[in-house]
């Protein structure tokens, strides 16, 4: 079992409310309001920004040229390609570009993405990649779920179509042999309990992001 | 007008949803359950934790010997004084010093408190203090406003009585003049805005701490 | 006057001892003993690795995407390109990749390195691009210096080719000109003092690591 | 065996070098040049200040509050009794409070320091810590190993008495144990070779300060 799988094990009622949560039941269903979907669609933007500097972080925090340079391609990828896709995404459902610039970060949005952060900041390469692990590996996850049961014309097929997809399922299953080798290098025995509920925290951070998505006003 | 009152100002909308917040109001005519109260107090106490790591970060973005000096005080305060007056608070509603331990933090907790040790660990030391200010001093804006108004059976004199009471009025007079003196040597004039949207986004933070806590089931 | 030589003339002496240093002239007139320059060679390499990670804490640490942008390009070109050729550079001198690795930093490549690390991370992006300022654009007035009075046969010629040559004098204005963009958005007037201070010690770091070429033996 | 027992012996050369450096060796038979105590006494009290710096570092990096409370108690060794202890020891050596601030760190000063502080902030608290404990714990071994070879009238008496002494090498232990513990929390066996190498880096680095010492014109 590596471990993810050993996290998730341990953090299980917080895993299960972040990956089958209502807004992604609502999502597979195809019952999902558009404006939820639009207001997660939002933060996700100003989620994305937060996400290039926790991993512009972990180039700082690296100690050897591998390290650094995984950590780098993770900052090219947001900056360089994914805030552009989000960006048009958001265009074809009716969000320009100004809007997500002007809209403030929801408190969901930043209790997460500070949590990562600080986690980040105050703790190790390690501790920094397992926070943020919910979020990359968890939507391939939700992403592989999903794609199954969909077909062309879903209201949010191109959504679950790109986290289902291969490129994102091969960048999550990087990501998660890279924090296997991650916690074989830092991890003691006796922090895994530690490490798990710092999981655990940032699980039940991601289902309160969803919920600020259905929570959401017309 | 001093860099704080500038800030209130230009924030004034996002300023009072936080002093003047419906849990604030209760508080003022006693009428907030006590379930509300008890749910502050236990995240509250889990804040002042983080609030002490912001503080020390503070000695360590600090320049002077002085600025060291006056963040390592604060500190001190909480680690040494207010902490255990919080324990022995929350000991009178009943809540034991186990179940302030066991108790995970809520994600408006996260919210505030994260926000705050990033925007510090990113920016300078007078943004570190922006981001602190709305609850340093506006604790002893709301006690100063509420304590002529009750009597000493008020069931939250207790509180009310720390915040408007000479020492606290102190302390939060002492940190307001500090901010002037960082906005001086720190801030150039076309910053205030972008500060001023940071004293903003601490302030609606902290209004969502109060809904934390209003929103508290028994 | 541009910020960059508002600090050069107010730490003029600091300034010339770094760009006018003995290895420097010794490097111009052909003269420099080659075990200096491949001891400078090697800790260079350890150098850029401390200067990657610097240039990812700058995009930490930016408030913006054309912030951020701008630190991850500077991360991107050491990592994906300037590492790559200075191995290669090395190469030529007969010093291997296995040499650089296993080689210790010495204490002045740990010094002016940990130095602009340190600001960095205590401090704002202006900080940071101050610290980082004198090894960014003071090669490039050493390059720019040195190129017309060189042959093709001269023995520096390809490093001075490179640091005085059309690629390198733009990256180096870029960065001249994004200096005076952070010092118009960050910097009171009455910062100048410190900032200047923090230029001047950067300048001297940099001539120690210059001294510490000279000072090596065969 | 303990893990700085562990460290010592797996960093022999490089721990010798600092803890029977010739500075050391010289202060004990008296024989040591006085400019060359002042150098270092003056640059002492610069590194001082960065000391703290690092152990506010601590407490921001903690994850719980008795971790706190042990790095928030050596700030204020430090910002409360130290720095004044160090200013009068230097008032009896000539040198005035203003020299102290007027001189800038030398090279060496900043070295050490930064390496320790950057070590801090990227790795986690243990790494903090192994930076640290050259200094801290490898002077009160100078100071036992020197305290029985001395009369009461040797030049150097009185700082050989103050690391020799009981309260300091009491500090000292506590410091000792408390890295045996962060050890046996935060480190998995296959890192130890790593933070031996910090260790070793940490403590030539040390010896490069005394050098400086030495290394001072009258």
């Amino acid at each position: 079992m590596d471990i993810f799988e050993r996290f998730k094990t341990a953090a299980r009622a917080d895993w299960d409310s972040y990956v089958d949560h209502a807004f992604v039941r609502q999502m597979a269903d195809g019952t999902l309001p558009q404006p939820a979907f639009r207001e997660y669609l939002v933060q996700d933007y100003l989620f994305l920004i937060q996400f290039a500097r926790a991993n512009a972080l972990a180039i700082y925090k690296s100690r050897t040229l591998a390290d650094m340079r995984k950590a780098q391609s993770a900052v090219s990828a947001i900056l360089d390609v994914e805030m552009d896709l989000h960006v048009r995404l958001c265009a074809r459902w009716g969000i320009s570009a100004q809007e997500l610039e002007a809209t403030p970060e929801h408190a969901a949005t930043v209790a997460y993405t500070r949590f990562v952060l600080d986690r980040g900041a105050a703790g190790d390469l390690l501790e920094l990649n397992v926070a943020l692990s919910p979020c990359v590996i968890g939507y391939a996850e939700i992403g592989r779920t999903l794609l199954p049961k969909i077909s062309p014309d879903h209201p949010y097929a191109e959504w679950i179509g790109e986290y289902g997809g291969d490129a994102y399922q091969e960048i999550a299953a990087n990501a998660r042999a890279y924090l296997d080798d991650l916690a074989r290098r830092f991890m003691p025995a006796n922090r895994f309990d530690e490490l798990a509920s710092l999981f655990a925290a940032a699980s039940r951070l991601e289902a309160d992001f969803w919920q600020m998505g259905l929570d959401a006003k017309d």
